[in-house]
């Protein structure tokens, strides 16, 4: 599926589907009764959890991952540059929230159909990066791009292949697509491509 | 920190922290106000949501990740036999559901700490598991257990090293152990380790 129409329609910022969101919104009630939850720490239990006082169901809350892809056309990477916030206007590789139901390939091939109407293949297993302060894990494969054939999605202003010198360093939207990207010219200087693991911490 | 009592107290089952449940309870009720959720989807996206109409929220499911080592001493891995369900009394690699705040190398360090009171050092990443018919994926590091202190946690019965003909192949907890543990020992007769992606779909 290549979508290539804009609409007015914007996912919400909080928890969205595309949107790298900063701050997830505290849970207040319990999912499965409506019950205003409590915070404490359940018997057998380390930490401090979602606990709901009525049908005692526990809430755990846990880090999400985004998945994408390093697009590869010849010498130059697919990059698309953001339609909506955070960073609205800044460049990214194609990447988003992963969902049920698909395996991490699966969902990095589907973000660079949804944002930048590419097909991929050969993927390979590049970075995966640790974000622990919006309890996150990112995690990026390389691919092939199948054909000359782009198009920005809903959440994209625009797609373009970019050579390593013509990469807009000071305009990447994330410190995980910079980071990213470093990686891969690196292995590739070197002709051998790695995995890596990559922590990111808040800035100071 | 080393738990080594036993405490009666048990985690549930839905959501649990340290068992990897098969299915996670429907989302019914808007986290935010405690609404009776509605499920349907939302302008500009894709597929169908949780969505409160009282306030508006759109509540996405993602996957959860489970983050766990591979403890080496010598030539020896140390396992954990179960002490909770599912599979209990069926053995594992010391792993558990990724907390929030936290990278994927700390959550494995701190399983391996509660299941088998085990300190492991020099952290490598070795296979990341997909598992999209129950929305998790898992992620193994290889680690070098620092000295010969273990002993089973509140989820544990038993923590023991197991050398490779001696790994109790048929009784081992979960699909994705079984084959972490697999390419482990693969890798190690090469003389070399890699970078593994793995999908685990459902079983016919």
């Amino acid at each position: 599926m290549t979508i290539s129409s804009k609409t007015a329609a914007r996912v919400p910022l909080t928890g969205g589907a595309g949107a790298f969101n900063i701050h997830r919104p505290p849970l207040l009630h319990c999912t499965n009764c409506g019950t205003r939850i409590e915070r404490l720490v359940p018997p057998g239990d380390g930490r401090e959890r979602a606990v709901c006082p009525a049908c005692g169901g526990i809430h755990y809350e846990n880090p999400k991952m985004v998945v994408g892809c390093i697009p590869v056309y010849e010498e130059r990477i697919l990059l698309c540059k953001r339609a909506i916030e955070p960073r609205y206007g800044y460049w990214t590789l194609p990447a988003g929230f992963m969902e049920n139901g698909e395996t991490t390939a699966q969902g990095a091939e589907r973000e660079t159909v949804e944002e930048a109407g590419a097909t991929v293949v050969d993927l390979q297993a590049f970075a995966l990066l640790d974000v622990p302060h919006v309890d996150q894990v990112h995690m990026y494969y390389r691919a092939r791009l199948d054909s000359l054939e782009f198009a920005p999605g809903e959440e994209s202003l625009e797609t373009r292949l970019y050579a390593e010198h013509e990469i807009p360093w000071r305009d990447l939207a994330f410190r995980t697509v910079t980071e990213t990207l470093k990686l891969f010219f690196e292995d590739r200087k070197k002709g051998s491509f790695g995995f890596h693991t990559v922590p990111l911490f808040a800035p100071r």
